[in-house]
């Protein structure tokens, strides 16, 4: 049985609405006008809903699983229920939404058999997304802990969750995060097929891989990170690094190849592979086991060969009519940051591009979420789809619960800050009605519109808890006589 | 008397050195290296220092008074003793640090009368820098506390203080946080002036500024912010937007040129005020009192007419020999970042740049520390000279303690990240020494070169405290099977 307490709920100052089925997170304001916002908290945050993470959340009734992919489909001219859904959401065109997963510049993650899951795309044309980690390790966390860490990460905003698990119970943890997720699903297979060698790479095979891969692809899973562009040649590539491999499936295919003297499983079968994803629509997460992990190993000889690699993969499985994106790095000085996006737009045929931050700095452990934010919103302005969290523990431990949401927050901002500068077309009209909530001291107002209203609410009300002071034309920062705002109010009115 | 419960004592890892008298913060390495630090913490983390704040610090004795500024003297050709220390400090050469001061791209903002701060420099030449906001309101706080922030403030790294009180006791606050300040100390002098009007703006006058703009000097003030660039043809640029002014400086000086239908006192008087700073060598920050205060005024007539004006008042400042920075925005998109900096180049004559933040989004109050870390590396990679730090509590009220660090550290990543984009030659370095550390499982060595040693010990305590996990080939993260690096340790050695 799964404990009960996780977080459920309207967030402060919105309600749930669904318009033709879609939910939005409407914001009521106090002049009586209401703003909508996308929404990717799922049944959680509805006050009318029934939840028991025990029995799971409600699947969708319209998937079609007999016609093959998204990318299929979209090539075929049609707009599925899913693009539909995606298209009200994001506030485009159903035929944009068509167009661009039909040339594979966007991706919708949603196998057959995950059906509790809201559609959602990823893909430059669209709002930037954010990826939150979760999942145990073998030294702490439990399934309830995990799946309370997915619920409470969709609650501030995570589009996508990858379960990370690498503890005991993986498979267990997986079935019941899928069944209560109302957001797609990732996972690394390598992780678990390697529990089943008992933790010994060398010890891996195609056969194991496999298996694991479908036993994934059945549960559920929407996406998959494979490491099939680490080979044999690239690895003596990273041997003179500061930080050598840094992926845990890269450092794994690595010792592989080694021990075997032999070209990794996961390249020599990849056509395999494509033919068990096409089955559910599973996208390929392509893996960076190669990405940089640290300032002084940025953009080299090791990471672009295997990007080249990965441009080679790509090509293979949208000739197999699946889904593909990318992984991008890790640890990335700002000056070197566009590059990354450039080189996989030309060598991976524009598919969507989803990188881990990338850290600017490596000085401030305990603070990866900040130093990595910087790049996240950069790489997402030059292009970036889809932007996996990092948290404040990154380097040091697992994530708890207020890690996961210190990560989506940062995460959130940096979408967003990227969104404003691409012109994303409802963008900025956010930013506008939470400015003119400022300047016309609707505290709160201010606190419901923005992207944790219960911690600006706090830090507010820990100089001004008083009601009155909610509408007051002031705050403690400035006292009333110095408040500009107030100045200015006073001189343009 | 103020309270004595200040936090003095080296960094953790870390001893203070000095070399030819030259502070630096020293990690001892396990391996038997040390790293020596950019130090702006000054006697309070010298384990052999004694410290009394009633007392204040030990003056410099080196302090020429009677030869004008540091710009009159890098003119004439003089290396300083200010400039020499900096050159040491900085890991530059004497020459370049003159060179760049006498042609005024670069300020050393040290008051005659402030002999307790530590010579340092601004310039995009050298080391992006950071200042922290400090000062009580009419609402909250005490000298105590504000004296407390300020060595907090400086112990994490900020260059620089500005002591922004507009409550009780403003000229005492002053006193004691310049007589215990090892970091140069800004204000804004209007503040004070109006106080002394009793918080009437219209009731200030050019002979009120100017004396309490005299008494600040007299203490020690290193630099002040005048907003001389509000005219009174530039207030209705400022109407239709969505916050109006959000300058306190800023809405004081639009209120009063409105109310008397004249000239703002700050320009018609501005070379009085030149020679008066001029005396003292006190550097202006001449601030920017239309900046933007939300994404949809950033960039507008209203800004750029005032930065028109203040490249005029830099001319005549420097035509006084008074060293000049200009202070920028504020909230601004991603996108319309570099474009401040490049007008601010052309139009004031390259003179240090000096911005608040610029925050890239407004949705996040109670995460501005985040959302403006972002603008400000990219506007430091772009040509700022220094970072004003923005804290989570921006927008909702004074900050307390907790947030002055949150506030430093973030800004301390902004600046760092950008000096890496620069290639400034000892920023690589740090990272280098830490990702090797990290590498190798030297835990403590990790957490010693990081920004917040503490903090990166705690997180990792948290999950795994027994002293053994300090040298351990894993973190709870991904356990012993699944680290990265352990596993490319055993292949590539």
């Amino acid at each position: 049985m799964l404990r009960s307490d996780f977080t459920s709920g309207p967030i402060a100052g919105s309600t749930k609405v669904y318009r033709d089925g879609v939910p939005f997170r409407r914001v009521n304001l106090s002049n009586g006008d209401h703003f909508d916002l996308y929404d990717t908290s799922g049944p959680y945050t509805d006050a009318d809903a029934v939840l028991d993470l025990n029995k799971g959340l409600s699947p969708r009734k319209d998937v079609v699983r007999d016609r093959g992919t998204q990318l299929q489909r979209a090539r075929n001219g049609e707009v599925t229920g899913e693009m539909a859904f995606i298209a009200a959401r994001e506030g485009a065109s159903p035929d944009l939404v068509r167009d661009e997963v039909a040339r594979g510049r966007a991706v919708i993650p949603a196998n057959h058999n995950h059906p509790e899951s809201e559609p959602m795309i990823i893909g430059k044309a669209f709002a930037v997304k954010v990826n939150a980690n979760i999942g145990n390790s073998a030294l702490t966390s439990s399934i309830s802990e995990e799946v309370d860490k997915m619920v409470w990460a969709t609650r501030w905003g995570a589009d996508t969750i990858m379960d990370l698990s690498t503890g005991r119970d993986i498979h267990l943890t997986r079935e019941w995060i899928l069944r209560n997720s109302p957001v797609p699903v990732g996972t690394v297979p390598i992780y678990q097929a390697l529990e089943k060698v008992n933790g010994d790479p060398t010890e891996l095979t195609w056969e194991c891989y496999r298996d694991t891969v479908i036993e994934q692809c059945e549960q559920g899973v929407d996406y998959m990170t494979v490491h099939a562009g680490v080979l044999l040649r690239h690895v003596p590539l990273a041997a003179k690094r500061v930080t050598g491999i840094v992926s845990r499936g890269g450092s794994i295919m690595a010792a592989w190849c080694l021990a075997h003297r032999q070209e990794s499983f996961l390249y020599s079968h990849f056509a395999e592979l494509c033919e068990i994803l096409q089955r559910y629509d599973v996208t390929f997460s392509l893996g960076d086991g190669l990405r940089p992990g640290s300032i002084a190993d940025a953009n080299d000889a090791a990471q672009f060969a295997e990007l080249r690699t990965l441009g080679e993969l790509t090509k293979i499985a949208k000739s197999h009519g699946v889904q593909v994106m990318i992984e991008g790095p890790g640890h990335v000085p700002m000056h070197k940051i566009v590059e990354n996006v450039r080189l996989e737009e030309e060598l991976c045929d524009e598919v969507p591009f989803y990188t881990l931050g990338p850290l600017t700095t490596d000085i401030a452990p305990a603070y990866d979420h900040i130093t990595s934010a910087i790049g996240a919103a950069m790489i997402a302005q030059a292009g970036t789809a889809m932007l996996c969290y990092v948290t404040p523990k990154e380097h040091l431990g697992l994530p708890n619960r207020k890690d996961v949401k210190d990560g989506v927050i940062a995460y959130k901002i940096a979408a967003h800050a990227a969104d404003l500068a691409k012109g994303h077309p409802r963008a900025q009209e956010r930013d506008d009605a939470l400015s003119r909530a400022r300047f016309e001291f609707r505290w709160l107002d201010q606190f419901a519109l923005s992207l944790d209203p219960d911690t600006a609410r706090e830090f507010h009300d820990e100089t001004l808890p008083a009601e009155p002071a909610k509408t007051a034309h002031f705050c403690s920062m400035c006292g009333p006589k110095f408040c500009s705002m107030r100045i200015t109010q006073d001189l343009l009115t």
